[in-house]
């Protein structure tokens, strides 16, 4: 489907729900916003193809763009920006993104304030499309903050000035790529991620600790088979400086992973194994923590819930993200705050963003102070 | 100590921690709450007693005030109302709120939405203290709501239209009295809550029922020893129309209270067992769900924390209260949305109410649609 026509067909479905857009003045807007209800929201979206700035290889697949969805809400004279990411292997799409978007009525509620009763509402037209979700949940915060005028961090009780650094990660690549990868960004960040869980594992480090001597996270993508291997494996990788193990066994082998957990020198991250607030319950004692990504869980609504539920189980924090514009990036930032390890570098993996927001300075992350995500339209 | 010694405590207190007030105009005051920083915190508190309407009796003693500590927190032309309530057999007093009040430096921060380092920050300056903490995150919650221009359910995300009812105390008491005071209020509450514990149990249902068929819940305050027996009148209970059951058992006894929640046919919700994010754990699987109370909690922040750990574990949300102004029922309404049960008519028990905030209509509880807690003073 070309982009005009994925539009027009976007647009005829919201007019179809009875959708319309309203342009109130300013002053009027925020007198009816106080008294809490105005208008109808309307939601508005269309694909945007990511191009990444280096071909993006991780165990199983490499690829040179990212699949991806933009959402706007309209309500009460502000817009609110969503996102919704699409990494091939997750199993979404344009298509099943635009399908589900289609289907969603948001004239049903008088406020996007009403978050818990959208999302629950958004759980039941489907139990997966976590993207799609997600979008609608970032939309739906960054049209609120606007509208209270603050950023997200501040009205969830954050101290920006404890976002930290991000990782930033370095694919699987010929030797050479990897040195001139990692000389360019070593002076950049604080840490470094590198995706490992394939014969070059070893090469891999040996060549970027041939550049630089930063602590670096390793993501294995269930990319180990052998237990014991691991084990060997992750306690060189702490000789080498490596700081965090994210999902070294397939997500399904809960036992060997609370194996390697128990006996590992490193905090065991679990990714592919968790999605939702729901799966953190089962990976208690198998995994040190959990890496919540907005595209797996359906938003920021839920994410806050899963740190939440993380921290009463004594689990370790990380927030991650999807190859995504600085929308969705800068979203997962606002948890920042919140988290042990953050690898939010997904808009500083491709060349088109659309937006500027959450940026990077000596290592670590500055958020917005604008209202809502704090974006501006590039 | 009298109120005028404890007050000038107080300010002496908060001037020797280097505590100024600040009055800017309302606009300027909006600027620089915009960008986010402004001025210094500045901390009142003074003692404040409670008188009940009726003589309270648990299955442990009866008493006919509740001491309380009131707390104001300003910021940037805003003023946030907190309180400290200490029903004496917890272990507080207005002493001890008044010491632990006075070693708060909030000058430590630059602006109230630092609500989760101030949090932790109070933690440092004791392991207990519950209602004193609770009395200043109640004040911050409230200063936040009014500075962002909106209610705090709102912020939150959750439908005001989704308070639903509260159940309304009946204490134990003699059948003359019991009877009287089910006929004032069976009326205007959808559901009832019964003191149970002590021998007079049947007596006390049967004379309620004698009035009215109002669905009930019982709190037996740890007031049951014998486990068979307290199966026994569960049944009996839920034949009688009630619906839940809090506290059956003694609060060390994890294993018969699982005995009874396996066997029972009643959801069984802990209050005495349950006071923190971190005690939930420990009773998953022994209790059908938990009382969140702001005064044990320490207040909104980690009450919103409890209520989504509860809810990824499925167990029920009862948010509760002790006998307290509309000022920290209000505060606990602000969560009724999110909640299975509620029982927050602390307020209705006393005769000196210092704020109009929540109201309860048709049995329903009604949230003030102002800012922060929506309070208006008395």
């Amino acid at each position: 489907m070309k982009r005009r026509e994925f539009i027009g067909s976007a647009l005829a479905a919201a007019a179809a729900a009875g959708l319309a857009s309203c342009s109130l003045p300013g002053s009027e807007a925020r007198k009816r916003t106080a008294a809490g209800a105005a208008g109808k929201m309307t939601l508005r979206f269309y694909p945007y193809e990511l191009q990444l700035a280096h071909t993006f290889t991780v165990s199983s697949y490499s690829r040179t763009t990212t699949p991806d969805v933009q959402v706007e809400i309209d309500f009460d004279g502000y817009t609110g920006y969503g996102e919704a990411s699409m990494p091939p292997y997750l199993g979404h799409s344009t298509e099943s993104v635009r399908k589900f978007l289609s289907k969603v009525d948001l004239s049903r509620f008088e406020s996007p304030f009403l978050l818990e009763d959208i999302m629950a509402y958004l759980d039941t037209l489907s139990d997966s499309d976590a993207p799609a979700k997600a979008a609608i949940d970032i939309a739906l915060h960054d049209l609120c903050g606007k509208m209270l005028g603050a950023p997200l961090y501040r009205i969830w009780g954050y101290n920006p000035a404890k976002a930290g650094p991000t990782t930033f990660t370095i694919g699987i690549d010929t030797p050479e790529i990897v040195r001139q990868k990692t000389e360019e960004c070593a002076g950049k960040y604080k840490i470094l991620k590198v995706k490992v869980g394939l014969d070059s594992d070893e090469q891999m480090i040996r060549t970027i600790r041939s550049v630089t001597d930063l602590p670096l996270a390793v993501d294995a993508n269930q990319g180990w088979k052998d237990r014991s291997k691991a084990l060997d494996e992750i306690f060189w990788l702490q000789q080498q400086g490596v700081v965090l193990v994210e999902q070294p066994l397939p997500k399904e082998r809960l036992d060997d992973t609370a194996w390697l957990t128990e006996r590992g020198p490193l905090p065991i991250i679990a990714d592919e194994a968790v999605q939702r607030l729901r799966d953190i319950p089962a990976l208690k004692g198998a995994y040190s923590g959990i890496n919540i990504k907005l595209m797996k869980c359906t938003g920021l609504l839920e994410a806050r819930k899963m740190i939440a539920y993380a921290r009463a189980e004594g689990m370790k924090v990380m927030v991650g993200c999807m190859t995504e514009t600085s929308c969705a990036c800068t979203a997962a930032a606002q948890l920042a705050p919140a988290a042990d390890f953050c690898d939010i570098d997904g808009n500083l993996l491709i060349t088109n963003d659309l937006f500027k927001g959450m940026t990077v300075r000596d290592g670590d992350m500055v958020l917005p102070d604008q209202p809502g995500l704090g974006l501006t339209k590039l």
